[in-house]
């Protein structure tokens, strides 16, 4: 009766929108199974973005390869209107049997460049739609979202406190995968810590400090209890806060071991200022300063850059809702059908046929001058973006890139990138996709024929 | 290994941020166990929002009240740092046994005033907040943009086709949930359709089309195995498409049976014209007119005050992320401790201290006129908002509203609203919410002690 609704293993095919299965049916029906490809992309950058980061995508393809029409799902589908015994029989032994090429998460990517392309069987190939992009609209969103946030930082490490207020439990699970492929340090989100083995943090909440009614109270047990907590100041008066942790210092000397005090609210960089001049005052240098609440990486790139000693930033809602972007123009299209390019001819949204390739050129120090998307067989000088992940339905070794190595493998590409796309700026970036000439002509080819 | 993450009810007490269990350890060793009261609101209104409807409290509470560590849970806790064996063994034996009020399901609600406020020891309601926030947050965003939809629509149906860009698995099934609330017709969402009971809907791709090739025998196929479907016209030429239908439908006649065609891009208002004075020409007045693609409240209102002859839309990304107000302001605040009124005194940030109440004044017609926040125990002739779900841990029959039922308790308190508070434009409502004096006082006296 109060039971939580989710998707889990045995219901997850069912999470699709209605079309693909009358869809799927009509393929069934009509017998046809030709071989598709449908690639998945976004048509444009947010207007705040410069690049995204891809993520989700690995980890979606792996799953959605796997998935089965368990018993007690067809049985639901029955209910529906429209669906034919045999139908549902046939769901009962599908199987995904193709194969799937993807960027490896952590990859920054760019417009109309494939994070992933599906080739399979008209019918299991469309099936993964509605799946695929969810997953790797939610994970490539908060990634991208996040690691403009770790950008802003610095050197300095930034935690995820957004779970409140992201998007149901999902999002506030996956997202914390995601964080840690843009370069998180970890999350005050106990499952997805325990879940995706990053540091679970955080401390106190100002409920605390007022259920105690007595600030020094509070602190003294605290204390206490976590050696090497971090105390919340601005419950009250941010400095009166200091100096009461200032003398409980001088009464207990090391049995009041502290590592570092969290300012929730105001002047952020004024009060971290005094708070840091008292406490090295008070030979507390070692206590660090982290700062929270309602930030962005706008305000962290400005509290940096005025020099605000703050060591750590808490992140929320901006980052978990992904605010000033919270979705991505990301699309599945078909691009290719029984050996031939098919694409929608839509003015402004250009649809590159084929199975394509995405390549992406260094100069001798490893830096990132441009990408050129080509056909799947063009061959370059370059290492190849798309990889392949599934091969005739089966998960590859590759398929399963832990998301510590990807944020390694991010972190490192993102360096390489030129400056003008790390900028936080809104704006283009001027940065160069070209498009290869053989794959210019089949995108002629396929506009003569789509009529 | 390709196991999709997710929350489910064995590990659902593991879903809060690490803090509140810090918390509840040193509640626990000190033996601090006062009543709390907590307030569950927003300070402000998203600039985009005149009202937001309230959603997913009663449903929350429901869930929260019935808590449980599961051992499985407790073992993954004991492998993070802090946590002592006395306090594991006591979370095996967590139960809520508080009480919690809450406004019914599609209430429209304001600023400051408490959707939902609990009443227990201070660790079991302090063990509520993230759970309760992540869960009333999104399905409270949600119903707050889909009802902006469904106004804008008039009486003309919505559905919701978001799945592919909502953040995560659970927003897309419990955003069906809140878009139920607030008055939409159908999503394209099998599983949360089927979990929630709400009509199915959606026809075709343009995948299907284009893997046909031939737009005309794609026709002809679906409107065979699906007698009454929705044709997607736009692939190509959508003028050409309407064409086609119409030959059918003369080479056919009454064996050729469709319900609508759908109209996903293009200049909406004149594209239904041209297609609606074609169809009507051809006999074919019967069938209906669906348009979508990146729709939102703004230009289905622009639509229908233009007279397009458009009989239902299809609503995605821009309701499904509420992607112009992707959060609210919400918190979750210690307001009464040990029956003393305990608040945080932010600059800006008011908290309203004790357990309150929230009264909502009409005319002798039943319209709304304005709201009052009072004390708990004020009385009023008016019906009070906030009614008890759970009494001493047990959920109360109040407690599992139908969201079919909350839909037309919202439909017909939005009716009452004063047509400021309906209005889709950007500004302030002028809607009064009062305060109580006697709330005034309690308000001073506990600003008074907060140091």
């Amino acid at each position: 009766m109060a039971e939580r609704l989710h998707v889990d293993a045995s219901n997850l095919a069912l999470f699709t929108d209605l079309y693909e299965l009358s869809m799927l049916q009509a393929y069934q029906a009509s017998g046809m199974s030709g071989t598709a490809t449908f690639s998945l992309y976004f048509r444009k950058l947010p207007p705040v973005r410069r690049f995204m980061l891809a993520c989700g995508q690995q980890h979606a393809a792996h799953l959605a390869a796997s998935l089965r029409f368990e018993r007690s799902a067809l049985d639901q589908l029955a209910t529906l209107p429209g669906f034919r015994d045999d139908f549902l029989r046939w769901l009962e032994d599908f199987r995904f049997s193709g194969d799937i090429v993807a960027m490896p998460e952590g990859t920054p990517v760019f417009a109309n460049e494939p994070l992933l392309e599906v080739t399979a069987p008209i019918a299991e190939a469309q099936l993964l739609e509605s799946l695929l992009m969810n997953l790797v609209h939610l994970e490539t969103v908060l990634a991208s979202k996040a690691v403009r946030v770790v950008l802003a930082a610095g050197r300095r490490p930034v935690m995820d406190f957004g779970m409140r207020r992201m998007h149901g439990t999902d999002a506030a699970l996956h997202g914390v995968r995601a964080f840690q492929v843009a370069g998180l340090d970890g999350s005050s989100n106990v499952l997805a810590a325990l879940m995706f083995n990053v540091p679970a943090q955080g401390t106190m909440a100002h409920s605390f400090i007022q259920a105690h009614g007595d600030e020094t109270q509070a602190f003294r047990e605290y204390a206490a209890l976590y050696p090497g907590t971090t105390l919340l100041v601005d419950t009250w008066d941010t400095i009166d806060a200091v100096e009461k942790i200032i003398a409980l210092h001088r009464e207990m000397g090391d049995e009041f071991n502290i590592g570092a005090i969290r300012i929730d609210s105001g002047d952020f960089a004024a009060l971290a200022r005094e708070a840091r001049m008292r406490l090295d005052a008070a030979g507390l240098k070692q206590v660090k300063i982290v700062a929270s609440g309602g930030l962005d990486e706008y305000q962290i790139a400005r509290l940096v850059e005025e020099g605000a000693p703050i060591d750590a930033f808490g992140v929320g809602t901006a980052m978990g809702t992904s605010a000033d972007a919270p979705y991505l123009d990301l699309v599945y299209k078909l691009t290719l059908y029984d050996g031939e390019p098919r694409i929608k001819d839509s003015p402004g949204k250009p649809v590159l046929p084929g199975a394509k390739q995405v390549y992406r050129y260094r100069d001798d120090e490893g830096h990132i001058l441009r990408d050129e998307i080509t056909l799947r067989d063009e061959m370059r000088e370059a290492k190849p973006l798309l990889v392949p992940i599934v091969r005739q339905g089966e998960a590859l070794a590759a398929a399963t890139l832990d998301p510590r190595l990807a944020a390694l493998y991010a972190r490192g590409e993102i360096e390489r990138l030129p400056a003008s796309v790390r900028s936080l700026e809104e704006g283009d970036a001027g940065f160069s996709v070209q498009v290869s000439e053989a794959l210019k002509r089949l995108h002629a080819e396929a506009l003569a024929r789509a009529h």
